[in-house]
């Protein structure tokens, strides 16, 4: 999930020059037209410390009015409201119609801490994030217009961060020893985040993820996301005299949508297409991880450990040969492969989900699917087979989905196989040369081709809705078809290992 | 939840044989013009056991075309099942587009017997009822419709119903010694029921609660409620030319309307307005509850547990009079009472349930509401000030207001002041003739009067959905205003005596 907000991701000085003075403007008179707008803005800031929270508040109070602002951030309880039932205060503190309220971390913050000190077990902090759910979902209802940003740093990014606070004699106050003990749960508060991001990102209240490295990148991304959505909410509050109704419909759809200050910028431009191996390692390496996947898989079967393996990829990428050379590592009458097309009349009258829970394998099996449930927010997206609604409540059927299956101890292995457009150029090419081969290639896939940055766009949208503690996507620099492979099985093998070590512990 | 699915109401055989042939026939046609819809209709059956869902089931199949519908009962996992995760089989067993499918229990069973049995803890409790939720909103998102029935008997006609089960030789096969084992845990039965109820009966697959101990009853309960929802389905699904999204808002609104067989019958009308307390029992009885609520109130304050007392009533059904007698028995410094009019400019710019929030008393200390948030529910929806989706939603929102409340060691009782119309038509003559009372009589005390049966028809429904484990309704036989008082003070000092036992084991 945070994969996309580790990018890396910058906006130059010149560029920033040109894009904020604009946007400023543009925010000032969105304010003013708020005023008079029958609904309150909250603006809640979550996220790793030191990715600019505060920062970005202050930021905020410079270039609005801050007569229409309030800004809260809360310490531990005071009597007053230690007395009260937890959202007291959240309640007492709502800005009133017209009005943005900034809120730091606010109803988010506890129930992540307590899970990560372990205060809390799974279920319970679930319970507290539906707590937290219906809170909001009692506001959007009543036409609040809720916007959430969760600010994002690596591991490495944060640490970086903490030390240059440190140094400066200025700042170094803002590192408390408790920063670096939270630090230290780096791993623990990313399962946390993730899931309360996953759970709370439903229908009107959803998190925008910001990469919160580079200070320039941060602010047009919030100021921007910010914008679009409070322009958006005035307009379906006070249509100029259209339908209210209908167009409420259309917002719980598009309501997620961030803006993004470098749109070339995705998961998938950053990453190493050269990565290659040589013939004689791969033959050598590709031995020993059959070999090490028939054990496991012997191992998962006796344990009664499922495996579930979905491959997407641009076409021609190599997901037919990868799966090729999974085979031989697996008993054949425990695995199958289900290649996945267009659905038939019998499965369309049903829910799309429906055809990939049927193949659903028994416990110690393998099911390998080749293209899968994703080709609703991938295929179906970009050609318009779903609408948008449909396309993207899907990510949120799709986690539940995988969750069960993960829980029922089922190993869940997501591969994007990806290619670069160049490669995938010379790939047609050669195909269209061999006769064994020219069958492969349709009409459809030059299509494809010609729609590549709208793929490209689902794709990272995929990976940061859909990449959760629970069920990784591996993305494999596919280029190289020796090196896809071997990244594939390694990936599979790995999956199998840890599940089998929670087992014997 | 239950109380108004124990009103003992019966459907006469000549009723009946006036009303089920006309239905049967409406629900065949229903059936023939479902065939053609792009949807499927799942109809579940929950509830006590020896309520009828069975046979209720049963006769649906004599009544429809069988060659449309499936049924399915799920028992002790089969190995096939076991092995994949929960919801696949019921997955699997999705009926097609066109079709019915009955469903028995299905997956509200086992959540419910784990809870019962104590093999799952609250928190894990609810955690699998949001796994529903996401099930049945997958299915309903994607235009599926649910139907869900929830068939009741009251813990006496559970007993007497297996006992007329096994005195037929018949039947007595059904009655297992798990069931007598299950009728034993009633009390932990209805609230781990009314929880999921409550979880569960949002959005569009609410909960119709059934009264099942009438035969006749419950059969045009459900095949009435059954044909309205799927009727009203098919022409969302398929308006002759409308526009198909609008009419999908309105849905959610109205989608829990339950047919009613014996309109007249209400909560309201089965209480025995004729009890009446004489004035020497009265007096003595008094001075002992406002000593004893003193007594109690005090610990409670030791203790930090907190009391709301809401009132609701008709109006001159003696709310006031009933406040006045609590007051004594109180520490003044530390209780207030608030009187709810019509929200002012300030608070209509915030959500409705601001300004009750700003009210909840500090740990120990006693809020009365003269009136309440209950307003939503009864004169907002009556006098149509809010809309049919803002109150529809209130039951949700309140629910989880109180619910908050009661986690939060605060002791909520919610008193419903109930005269007759007869009575409250001398109340009136009698202030309009006493000059000291005559101010409190208003133009719209006599307009209320007029809407006597929306009200009660909004109170029924109000208790139906807001009197739960967490926070239950108490109906006050008001005719006599000192049998009200009594019971009143009586109410809240069991109130404090059992969350103070709670405190000391």
């Amino acid at each position: 999930m945070f994969d996309t907000a580790e990018l890396d991701r910058k906006v130059s000085k010149e560029d920033y020059a040109e894009k904020a003075p604009p946007l400023r403007q543009q925010l000032l008179e969105t304010q003013t037209a708020l005023r008079k707008a029958p609904f309150p803005v909250i603006v809640l800031f979550g996220g790793v410390d030191g990715a600019g929270k505060s920062e970005t508040i202050n930021l905020l109070h410079e270039w609005l009015d801050p007569r229409g602002l309030i800004a809260r951030a809360y310490g531990t309880p005071t009597e007053e409201t230690a007395q009260r039932p937890t959202f007291w205060r959240y309640w007492r503190d709502l800005p009133a119609f017209g009005r943005i309220g900034f809120f730091l971390s606010a109803w988010y913050s506890d129930p992540i801490l307590n899970r990560v000190y372990n205060k809390t077990s799974d279920a319970e902090f679930d319970e507290e994030l539906d707590q937290i759910l219906n809170f909001e979902k009692a506001l959007t209802d009543d036409g609040v217009l809720i916007v959430k940003f969760w600010m994002h740093l690596g591991r490495d990014a944060q640490k970086e961060r903490f030390q240059q606070l440190e140094e400066d004699p200025l700042t170094s106050w803002r590192v408390k020893e408790k920063d670096w003990e939270n630090w230290e749960k780096f791993d623990d508060f990313t399962e946390a985040s993730e899931r309360a991001i996953t759970k709370t990102s439903r229908g009107q209240s959803p998190w925008h993820i910001v990469e919160g490295a580079d200070e320039r990148y941060r602010t047009l991304s919030v100021a921007g996301t910010l914008l679009e959505r409070i322009r958006r909410h005035i307009q379906q509050a006070m249509p100029s005299g259209g339908e209210a109704k209908a167009a409420k419909v259309e917002t719980e759809a598009i309501s997620d949508l961030s803006y993004n200050p470098t749109p070339g910028v995705t998961i998938l431009s950053q990453l190493d297409m050269t990565l290659s191996l040589a013939k004689a390692e791969y033959a050598e390496r590709l031995e020993e991880l059959q070999g090490r996947l028939n054990l496991l898989s012997r191992q998962a079967q006796d344990a009664g450990i499922s495996t579930v393996i979905a491959f997407e990829g641009w076409d021609a990428a190599g997901k037919g040969g990868a799966i090729r050379r999974i085979i031989p590592g697996l008993d054949s009458r425990l695995s199958q492969v289900i290649p996945i097309m267009a659905p038939t009349a019998e499965e369309f009258s049903y829910h799309y989900l429906w055809r990939f829970w049927r193949h659903i394998p028994l416990a110690g099996r393998v099911t390998i699917f080749d293209r899968s449930w994703y080709g609703r927010v991938l295929v179906e997206r970009v050609e318009g087979f779903a609408t948008e609604d449909e396309w993207r409540r899907a990510y949120a059927e799709i986690n539940d989905f995988e969750a069960q299956l993960v829980s029922n101890r089922t190993v869940v292995c997501k591969f994007w196989m990806n290619i670069t457009k160049e490669e995938q150029g010379q790939r047609f090419e050669r195909r269209k040369q061999l006769p064994h081969k020219k069958w492969k290639l349709t009409e459809e896939d030059w299509r494809n081709r010609e729609k590549w940055d709208a793929y490209e766009a689902a794709v990272n949208e995929m990976v940061e809705r859909t990449s959760t503690y629970r069920a990784r996507w591996t993305l494999v620099e596919a280029n190289d078809k020796r090196y896809a492979r071997i990244k594939v099985l390694e990936t599979i093998c790995d999956g199998l290992e840890k599940e089998l070590a929670k087992e014997t512990t």
